[in-house]
């Protein structure tokens, strides 16, 4: 069956060939083994641990997801590299960690209360609302892409009553403090990161001095009500993002700033690089003119083809001095820099580089997924991203001079790697174990290592083993893992 | 001024000497010194970038902080050490992650829908809402201290006129998920992690086999609307959890969950002294049997000396089978362990210890911070908490072979070590900004290093300097702060 996209993102696409036309419109399908794919992933994901549907044993929440005892260490693993790369190993940028709830007068001033909105259609007997742009989407696949009538189009897909005009509903997440319920009381949990290190500028300026070209950088949760999550963890109300507002002076012309964002352009590729996601099942989408957000110079987006089409992967923007400008007005507050140089009082332009934790995952996953080999199923992660390096497996587990030498081979390599522990099943499961959750290495301790001293070392990606002397594991795996 | 704390707090602290009898009611007063010391603590964390009000150039919001450069990387280690200590070393507890929100259902299941409140007032002419059972504290401080009619405490304490009969409050922060704001769609975000790991439970023990003993850890985001939050990071309505869930067989005698209990007891001081946090200052007080909650049998919660009084740092509680009976009756998911060697189905009990984040990150402030020497303010953090572990400075900066031999160094060392530069006045001033942050260790660059090679450390404890060889740095950081 095939799946329809957004509308916005079947725009987007239509430059490229992975496209259909179908009923005078165009769209995007995703294949059945592409489908089946995306199964195999998510399939994988909870017999194993990375990742489960939340509130599972009462049915779910509209797609909320919780990640488990491999996935956590997997996101960790994703965030730590991020922030080791572009905060701790940079000069230029420093770190944030703002509340997920901010002042109301932020949104007011970012625009987000005015214009962060889905446009609406509701229907006029059953209430049920619907995104006008999707609608058409809607109703092919209620009719599994047979539609009769394109003027059904305008009725409501669940009772096909007339539907009300389009009416803006906003995007954010609203709550009260305080113990009324009252207007005054309510303030927003973010839609996005960004905006705290616009808040926060002239605090981080004051207190680390930075001088321009200067970065702040923060991960942590954004919120957004869309009205169709989906996709697994690529599209929920609930997510998170690491994201940098890179400030430039104001630039005297276009080179100023394109060579900034052009340093970002690679930067991001390298970080894609470092991620083991393939690089050429990524596309950059430059955003025509006319398709920029208001605040925005010039975007590219960074695609990647996930089993379910080609969607957003991380974004990269040129958002002038609007941010800024805006909450020095709307605050009062003087929020220009002063370069220590010439004395002179400038308003900073950004350039915003944006990532998505949950997609990265998910980018991560899809591209380490391998199947090819009928007889095993492994995710070949990079090292680093791996949850666990190395698995210790003693040949039987009730052979107490294997498990004694094995715990001790443990205990000694997992002061310097994450290691995992598995006495189950034979040897052959629990490689299928350990090549399914992407761990590097697996050592097996036998009779002959009471005797020589060594262990076998199985290499998940090449499944050639090599027999390794125990006192020259830690030194071994230190050059194989790089750390 | 004296600060007057809940009463619950009073009721709790009564049992200890630090408290005063006044008006015919038992409070405690923090004296001026302590007062002093808590605002100096704020204006430290504030002037060098460790927390922020938040939204602060918006007039900010309800006692919001967010987290600067330096005090995102501060966080960050007390964060990641409490996972390499809790989860990663240890083979019987694993993590996970979850949604902040959660099915509504899990709330109904744990009670948190019914009892999670506070009863509160209302003035029935300005409409302003009080804690009742804070009412007192809230005329006193108006007053004063001097309260000249005790029933004026039943009347509003803005505009004087009657009360309403107390009214329960829920303290869980509330929104609505999907297009239409009714009763349907409201949700909630959790006021606690906890909840999540029994929630989750039976997918973790599917995906990892773990044997019991076994915990399932967490950190994260929760959120109460508390009506009186305060004392900088202390009390906030966002705040940030570390939770275990530690599974145990269903005991057969006090001892079986009673070794449990103190295992986890003293694994809580270790953990505090590792954060260097005054054990002298650490209370451990026994919740009497009448105020347990409804789900303990048992409850410890360490308290710790902050400025503003004795408060609540951590809990460690004994909550029985209560959280999987519940949400095994309320979901009709079998929530038991089958145990692989008798084969008898049964349903865990659980040791739950916590710690706050935030919480643990004040406590550390405050342990840290020492003004006894005139001339400096110093962070004495334990090596592994301060942001920067060393920092270079060139003796003068318009030096250009000092500048060069520094950042040569800064270089070098900062792939093993978070390094901080600093080329801006003077050297004094440079070692005041550094004691500030808590960097352990100063290196200055001056004309003798471009003769003999070597560099003056200065130990920011003791103040000594040493003359150590260039070439030597590494080994030498590497044992001082043993990484």
């Amino acid at each position: 069956m095939p799946i329809l996209l957004e509308r916005s993102e079947i725009i987007k696409s239509s430059i490229r060939p992975s496209v259909a036309v179908a009923d005078g419109k165009i769209f995007i399908m995703a294949n059945t083994e592409q489908n089946n794919l995306m199964d195999k992933i998510i399939s994988l994901c909870k017999r194993r641990g990375f990742i489960f549907p939340g509130s599972e044993i009462y049915g779910g929440l509209a797609n909320s997801w919780d990640y488990g005892p491999v996935g956590v260490e997997l996101k960790n693993n994703i965030k730590q590299l991020w922030w080791k790369r572009f905060v701790q190993s940079r000069d230029d940028i420093v770190g944030i960690d703002a509340s997920l709830i901010m002042n109301p007068k932020v949104w007011e001033a970012s625009g987000h209360l005015a214009t962060f909105n889905d446009p609406l259609v509701e229907c006029k007997k059953c209430h049920h609302r619907f995104r006008k742009d999707e609608l058409y989407d809607v109703w092919m696949e209620k009719t599994k892409g047979k539609l009769d009538d394109k003027n059904k189009i305008n009725s409501c897909p669940d009772c096909q009553e007339e539907l009300t005009e389009p009416r803006n509903f906003n995007l954010m997440l609203k709550t009260f403090l305080g113990p009324a319920e009252e207007a005054a009381n309510v303030v927003y949990f973010r839609p996005e990161t960004a905006q705290a290190m616009f808040v926060d500028f002239k605090n981080v300026l004051q207190t680390t001095r930075k001088k321009l070209p200067f970065g702040i950088a923060q991960i942590g949760k954004a919120f957004r009500n869309e009205i169709t999550p989906g996709n697994f963890i690529f599209r929920t109300r609930e997510f998170e993002q690491m994201e940098i507002e890179y400030f430039i002076r104001p630039p005297k012309t276009d080179e100023d700033w394109q060579s900034v964002f052009e340093m970002w352009r690679k930067e991001m590729i390298e970080w894609m690089k470092e991620m083991g996601i393939e690089i050429g099942k990524v596309h950059e989408l430059e955003v025509s003119k006319d398709k920029l957000a208001h605040y925005s110079k010039r975007t590219i987006d960074f695609e990647y083809e996930f089993p379910f089409g080609i969607k957003e992967l991380y974004g990269l923007a040129y958002r002038t001095d609007f941010d800024l400008k805006n909450h020095a007005n709307a605050s009062k507050e003087d929020l220009s820099y002063l370069d220590p140089e010439t004395n002179e009082k400038l308003v900073p332009h950004v350039i915003e580089p944006t990532w998505g934790v949950d997609r990265t995952v998910l980018a991560v996953l899809c591209s380490a997924f391998d199947d090819s080999d009928p007889d095993r199923i492994v995710l070949k992660l990079p090292y680093k991203l791996a949850p666990y390096k190395v698995a210790v497996f003693p040949l039987m587990k009730n052979k107490q001079e294997l498990v004694s030498k094995a715990k001790e081979i443990y205990d000694s390599l997992r002061k310097n790697f994450m290691v995992a522990w598995d006495d189950r099943g034979n040897v052959g499961k629990r490689y299928y174990s350990q090549d399914e959750i992407g761990t590097p290495f697996c050592i097996t301790v036998d009779f002959d290592s009471l005797e020589d001293g060594a262990v076998t070392v199985r290499d998940r990606d090449t499944m050639k083993q090599e027999r390794i002397k125990i006192a020259e594991l830690k030194k071994y795996f230190s050059e194989k893992l790089d750390v």
